[in-house]
């Protein structure tokens, strides 16, 4: 049995998500964990070194973690050859500009989505990548939480026969800040600032659709701006111009058609924050962060609809849990291993750039669709 | 204390829909209960003359209800100047021919929805109707389910605030009939037969989001023929050519935008067969056929999106009944009523024949929006 | 990033009171958790001096808490610049006095209520503080629980619509002494010493009302000494001649009406300790310590007073949660936190000795009506 | 064994109580029980004639009872000597003139409350009753709802030990008419018409308190005009001038404090529409209409106040209830069954038109109080 060390440069770890599901519930647990098992016996123990502005922060964090390096200087971290990994989750405007230059220096890449601020930028890092032969991938997270592996689990298994429809809803309500301060930051409703839910999550419906049913041809989306005017982290009022809820409709390949909510506008009744209602020829499934539940055909009650009395059919008792036969794991977490046992051991890793830029594909298609107000294709990604 | 009679020739309801709600729970229960109030202690006795062409059929009902008159003879029914109401349930084909024939005998119309099989008849016999200065109206049932009273009465209390968004769905499995009897008529998935979701369920839509929250504007709509082989009444296969769910969005006046599906191919979770969320800047609803669940800004949750741990958060238990504080009543009787209090004592009844016709402007541009793959107005129907 | 220190001479301390929430729960709390945030990535961290009569009580108390500094004297610790703010939950019968002598030393003032044990003197203590051009805060500390903080965002956001009235209800049985141990310490119960509800809980109830829901303007108050005799910390019986109980209502500017009882004789059913029911054109709250629950006008059930059977209405289930969305933290520590932000960065705090002498005013009033039979008017205190 | 008839005019049963309560539930369920029980194996059974002015109405009611006297002539039914008992339920401005006719001829009397208008007149017609010989009474049902029926068997049974203070609350929210209908009659919220909750609850209140725990000796009562404009049962709105919320206090014999609001415009959150919380040295209850329930001193939960943690004790849960020992009955019948047996075999019946001055003596005084703004004594009442 060997141990393998594998020097990870991860640069931007300093904000909310790369702290805590990038350093801290993936690299430092796995580290705890005595690192990655690549079969054969042998696992890889990740090294990383943190990369950003505040060597404040950066200390902070590495000591909270145990970690010995971390530098401002990226480009020297770039020009050593002790790391081979090049992992980013800073902000999207700086993206693509640091993914060329680690491709440049030859190391392996992987980043959060999107994996650039535009199509035109994230086909050019795809090819680039392609081009100087590392390897690469893009943080799915989404296919990894418990209940949509289950729904994968129950597409691999056939229980749906021919899959019909597929109906999503995620969202909840964000405070608008003024009576109660807001749960997210406000950027997101500022366009000049990179907001809008459209950018946001039509990244993540299309690896969900694409990677689970089937992939995506076309979209129609109609954005919204609901919540104009918002309190800032400050308690100042500012204009909300970016788009805070999104009524997209996906053409998938098969004829399945997938009709997608997205809202930050909007009080939850169903059972989680994100679910996907899933309808096929022999069955049904309705899948959350977590649980999943399914209804065969078989068990499909036949309700009657009466305008004289209140439905006798519980609706949800009708409906059968999947049970949590894999053991629980944080998604970030799980992508991560298989990351690193792609690099370092060949394993395939289907998320890579070029899905990434699927992502922003399907996002660029989305605010085109609401300002033409019709349809709009998605042609194939030049490879 | 005066009992008035009113005259009322019915027509097509020998049907299911016509025999059940129109004359058994109306008409026949109006009877029963001693007419309609119409005020100043005055009170109408509506007396209905069956007509259709099953003889035995017109007499069973007749019989049943404890009616003396029916008749297969339309004309003379038409021609007689003891009934001054004539109402139809029957095909809609034929709709918009017996309504002109009743028009021109000087009746009062009420009638089913659709008003008529095309946009350019039901707003023809609009104007007839008008023009001849007769009173007249169609049915818009769903206006008067309990749950959807609620919801207008939260509209009416300003409980909302400014109202943001509708999402509505509609449906349940309805069975291929192969190896269980389908729950409706083979027609209804017959294009040449009238059958089709778009025309059935878009009619229904647009009084009930015109009604309840704000006139529709514009629509995108995307159908599908989810199941194409469906097995008849006789258990005989056939090809289902019509539309069998529709996906669509509505853009109201005001902002509001409306996202409501409709099928007949899901298998349903959610309180109920037909529910509308209504999200607003102060307030959140969800109303089904009955009952009607709300939640203020001031009990709204705030919820953390956690990839480690179930939702602790149960998103049903958040939310209130409204109560039912209004005394319980069948739908269609209750527009009855109405209807009679109109033509006999002139109080106001908001849903006409125009009313009628842009319900079947909605399903016409629905249809359009599909084959176009784009949003289409709706203009005003011209008085 | 800088850390100032803040310089307290608290005093009296020594009490369960004091001891428990102003010593341990705050200022002990704040220091080990760095300090106050004061905004511009500056802290402030408290650094108190223990002053008392029992050196052995003082002594113990800052080794528990790991302070140093402590001592007797204390007008060498008036004295010393090192300290500027001056904290006093000693006896009410030598506040004025002490801080009196505080102030005229320069330093800034914060105390637990009442701020003095007459109305005179409370006020002239709140003028010479004016006069000398510190800052000053009493406690006011229900403010801060928990479920008054609800109510308050609830009277922000608009849900009750225009209040109408206000019903309060605090106390519990408190043991005679004779038969199992009093749970409150005897003084309460002897006018001498300073007992009585009225002077108790009616400035408290000042602050409340004032704060939450609109300014006092008269009171109508009826005390009672419901249990004459009782048995003291030693067993021993004693004549207990003060009020023990107080039916109050308040007139509150713009209509209100607030009706607040107080007792220590009543064994409670209700949902909390002390509770508040308020109750508002659109909607009504009930508050606790903790929970706060409303119900909207459209939640509102329609009940039938029925003498032959039992009421089929569950008056709790249909309420509804404040959900928990502002972090839990300890009422008195809320109230320290913004006054050191008042004393060393200028944030405003409203709760000021003028706030303290209303109290005092209320409790005055209270008894004087109860004492003349009438309704007693709240004149505007002298500024 | 005897069954003696006895003639009884009823007048004003017309109205919704006095058709439910006093005929239906009470003269025509004894009636169809066979008659009161009188003891000695005796039993009278009562022969209503119905009075009024509205002959179709009387006619009505008589039939639908089974009756065949009824009349418009209330002067003949006076005069007649076959009937003994005058009742009245009709409006409150003529019954003082009713009564004085009816104890001019002879009558017994019993009545609705109030026994006038004023207490003048209820005084006068006292004491004319008193001067003629004949027997009287006033309905107070309210001591006669099981719940109050059990509370005043814990006062029998000496439960409370010394009684110390009583909590009452009345009421519930009634819609102001406009987006809901209201559920009273408008001119309860028209002082003109007579209306008012202080006027009407109060009368109940003195008996309540009078004959459950002691006599009321003296009041501090505010009124409330809280909902100024209300739709009537037109539609039409209306100033609604009345007062509709009542905040009482009063001094019972023996130094019992009793505090009681009584609201039309509350939302409920406690046991009951009515409740009435008693405290005493040894047990406290709190009675509903139909429960009651206890919590004797060796029961008595011991709470902390606790800023920091939510209350440990479910303040419900540690009560116990009294059980349903005596059968259940109808409350207005129970009194008739109590009046027919003083009538016809001088069983005490302590619910005289005295006491029903006392009613009306107490209502007085209740607006006094919030008129002259203190409290006011309740002198006896003269003999």
């Amino acid at each position: 049995m060997a141990v393998r060390r594998l020097g990870i440069i991860m640069h931007g770890v300093t904000g909310r998500m790369g702290a805590t599901q990038h350093l801290a519930r993936s690299i430092a647990a796995i580290r705890a964990d005595g690192g990655v098992d690549i079969g054969g016996g042998d696992r890889v123990m990740p090294d990383p070194i943190l990369v950003g502005r505040n060597a404040d922060r950066l200390a902070g964090l590495a000591e909270e973690h145990g970690l010995s390096r971390w530098t401002t200087d990226l480009q020297a971290a770039l020009d050593s050859a002790e790391d081979t990994v090049f992992f980013d989750s800073g902000t999207t405007q700086m993206r693509a500009g640091l993914l060329r230059r680690a491709i440049a220096a030859g190391k392996d890449i992987y980043c959060e989505k999107p994996s650039a601020a535009s199509l035109e930028d994230a086909v050019d890092v795809a090819r680039q990548a392609a081009n100087a032969g590392i390897r690469h991938g893009v943080v799915q997270d989404k296919l990894f939480l418990p209940g949509l592996r289950k729904l994968r689990m129950l597409v691999d298994a056939g229980f749906f026969g021919r899959i019909l429809s597929v109906r999503g809803e995620f969202g909840y309500w964000v405070f608008e800040g003024d009576w109660q301060p807001a749960q997210r930051p406000s950027w997101n409703y500022r366009k000049a600032d990179g907001g809008g839910i459209i950018l946001d999550m039509l990244a993540h419906w299309r690896y969900v659709l694409d990677n689970i049913v089937a992939p995506v041809r076309s979209v129609s989306c109609r954005g919204a701006v609901h919540i104009p005017r918002r309190w800032d982290e400050k308690g100042e009022p500012y204009d909300a111009d970016a788009d805070d809820a999104a009524y997209a409709t996906f053409e998938l390949e098969g004829g399945v058609v997938a009709q997608v909510n997205s809202s930050w506008c909007s009080r939850v009744r169903r059972d989680d924050l994100v679910t996907f209602h899933v309808d096929g020829t022999h069955g049904s499934a309705v899948a959350g962060l977590t649980r999943c539940v399914t209804q065969s055909r078989v068990n499909t009650p036949r309700p009657v609809w009466s305008p004289d009395q209140p439905q006798p059919i519980d609706f949800f008792d009708t409906w059968q849990d999947v049970p949590d036969n894999q053991p629980p794991a944080n998604a970030f977490r799980l992508q991560w291993e298989a990351f690193i046992r792609h690099v370092t051991a060949g394993e395939p890793f289907p998320w890579s750039l070029v899905e990434g830029a699927k992502g922003v594909q399907l996002a660029e298609a989305g605010l085109k669709s609401w300002a033409e107000r019709r349809w709009i294709d998605l042609p194939d990604l030049e490879p």
